[in-house]
C-alpha cells in the first residue's frame, strides 16, 4: 500500500566505497532521522551522476547526502543532523542553553575532529606509495591523537558528552567510527566505549541496517526506511 | 564610568599570530556581533593558558574562541555564530527554509572549505623544509582549487549565496580571507569580488579594527568593543 504522507527524501551513494560499513555521511543523517521516529526515502546516486547539474543544484559540492523535505533542499550532514534535532523531540535538551551546548559539540566533531581522520585516510588511499608515507602518517597521527586526548579527558567517566545523550553525541561518535582500524581509538578506553555505547542504541543498529541492506541489495530495494517498515509492521 | 549591563566575552589570542591581520577565529565571532549591534567585551589568553585547565573548562580543545553570556558557556567559531544569528536579527533571513539553507553554508564554509585550507597552512609552516614540499602543496592547492571552482559556479554573478546577505556568507567569506596571499582567490574573479564585498561591509570594518586594535594595545586596553564605544559616543 502506497504511503501518501511526504517524507524526506535523503541521498546517498549507489555504491558506497565502505562497502556497507556505514563511514559514509548519510550515516549520520540515517541515524538522526531513526532517533526522532522520522520515516525517509532513500535516493541512491552514482559518482558520475554526483557531479552532474541536477545533483550540483542539491549540493554545490557533488557530494553526498542532501536532504530534501518539500521545497526545503538542505546539504552538509551537519545542518541537516541540526535540522531535524531542531524540528523533532529526542536530539536536544528542553533547556535553550544546554541546546547551545550541544551545538557547540556537532561543530566540534564536524571542525576539530574530522578533518585530521579525512586528512589521515587521504595519505592512507592517495599517499601509500609515496617515500613520505610513513613520516606524514605519524605527523597526522600525532595531530589526531592531540584531538583524541582532548575529548578523552573531557568525556571523563561520563556516558555522553553533556548529560542527556543529545545530537552532539550522535555527531561526535560518528565521526570517531571512521577510526575503525586504525588502532587510534584504542588508546583511548574510555572514547572506545563512548562509541560503542552509540552503536548499541537501538536507533543506531536500524540505521546501520538500513544502509547495509542499501548497499547489498538492487538500489531500487533501499528505498524505505527501517522505522517505516517497523511502524507499518504494527498495524 | 562602568556599563552595569552584562555583555558577552569572548576569548582572543593575546598576541595573534597573525600580528593583527585578522586571520584567527575570533575575527567572524566579532564581526557577527557586530552585525548584530550586539556590545562585547574580549578577554585576550595567552598560548601557554590556553592549555591550562580553567580555559580548557570552556574549551576542551584548549583553542579560541569562547563565548560566555551568563551561565551559557560555548566554543567553536561554528556554533558561537549561529547562536548570535539565531538570538538577534540581522544575521538570518525571517523565512524558516531560508534559516536553513542559511546553515547550510555555515557547515559548508567549515566542513567543507575550511579543512584543506588549515591542510594548506600546516604544509606552509611545518613542512617547508620537507623534501616533499612542493609536491604536497601542490596536491593539497588542487584540492583547493575543486572547492573554489564549485562554490564560483555556485556563486555565479549574484552578490551573496543565496538572497540577502546572511550568516553563510560571513563565515564562508572569513573562511575565503584565509587564503589571502596564497594566490589562489585570484583564480576566481568572482570570489575575489565577493571577499571584497564583505570586508566592506561597516561591521567587518568595526570588527577588524577591534582585532587590530587588540594586537596593538595592551591586552588591558581592547576590553571594549568600537560598538560599544561607538553607541557611547551617541549618547
Amino acid at each position: 500500500m502506497m504511503n501518501l504522507q511526504a517524507k524526506p527524501v535523503i541521498t546517498v551513494f549507489e555504491h558506497s566505497p565502505d562497502e556497507g560499513k556505514g563511514m559514509a555521511r548519510d550515516m549520520r543523517v540515517r541515524w538522526a532521522l531513526e532517533e526522532v521516529g522520522q520515516r525517509y526515502d532513500v535516493r541512491p546516486v552514482s559518482f558520475a551522476s554526483m557531479k552532474e547539474a541536477a545533483h550540483r543544484s542539491h549540493q554545490p559540492f557533488g557530494q553526498i547526502p542532501t536532504y530534501e523535505d518539500g521545497d526545503l533542499i538542505l546539504f552538509e550532514s551537519g545542518a541537516i543532523v541540526l535540522h531535524i534535532a531542531n524540528h523533532h523531540t529526542g536530539l536536544l535538551p528542553q533547556d535553550a542553553d544546554a541546546r547551545a551546548r550541544a551545538t557547540s559539540w556537532v561543530f566540534a566533531a564536524l571542525s576539530t575532529i574530522e578533518p585530521p581522520i579525512v586528512e589521515r585516510e587521504v595519505v592512507e588511499y592517495c599517499e601509500r606509495e609515496e617515500s613520505w608515507f610513513e613520516q606524514r602518517m605519524s605527523s597526522v597521527d600525532d595531530r589526531l591523537r592531540n584531538r583524541l586526548k582532548d575529548l578523552s579527558h573531557r568525556l571523563g567517566e561520563a556516558d555522553w558528552l553533556d548529560g542527556a545523550f543529545s545530537v552532539g553525541d550522535l555527531m561526535t561518535i560518528d565521526v570517531l567510527r571512521r577510526l575503525a582500524g586504525s588502532g587510534l581509538l584504542e588508546e583511548f578506553a574510555n572514547l572506545l566505549t563512548y562509541v560503542a555505547r552509540g552503536e548499541a542504541r537501538p536507533a543506531f543498529k536500524r540505521a546501520f541496517n538500513a544502509q547495509l541492506a542499501c548497499f547489498n541489495a538492487a538500489s531500487t530495494d533501499c528505498n524505505q526506511s527501517p522505522i517505516a517498515n517497523h511502524k507499518e509492521s504494527m498495524k
